[in-house]
């Protein structure tokens, strides 16, 4: 497993997630408390984020933390 | 979906895992990068973990994020 490769998955799938729901990366930080500037970093990759702020943003997303991680994992392929 | 309770069920889905596999904190510590302190505050639920984190624990479990998950969700019922 690697962990930095899983991630970077994670970050495309919250990404995907909320392009779906045609949410801007600022629109999802005002339905949460994470700035558009870190979640775009999470998006990215290029942050490590805790455990509460992924399950915060599957929340807003009405994704869960597993199907987070099962799209993480096709995504970081 | 509360996040403080699935942190917390996330904490009981990692012990019981390391319990299975008769390990002790300290075992699983000297396996990955993390002091068996910290791993002691995760499985209460106390620490607030990195996704990183959080992966380093289940890889050494043999688990993924996304079987973590589940069963957390199952435990914080």
């Amino acid at each position: 497993m690697d962990a930095t490769r899983l991630i970077k998955g994670l970050g495309l799938a919250l990404r995907e997630r909320r392009e779906a729901q045609g949410l801007s990366q600022e629109a999802l930080g005002l339905a949460t408390s994470i700035h558009r500037n870190y979640i775009g970093g999470i998006e990215r990759g290029e942050r490590e984020p805790t455990v509460r702020v992924i399950l915060e943003l599957g929340d807003a997303l009405g994704a869960s933390a597993q199907e987070l991680f099962a799209r993480a994992d096709e995504l970081s392929r």
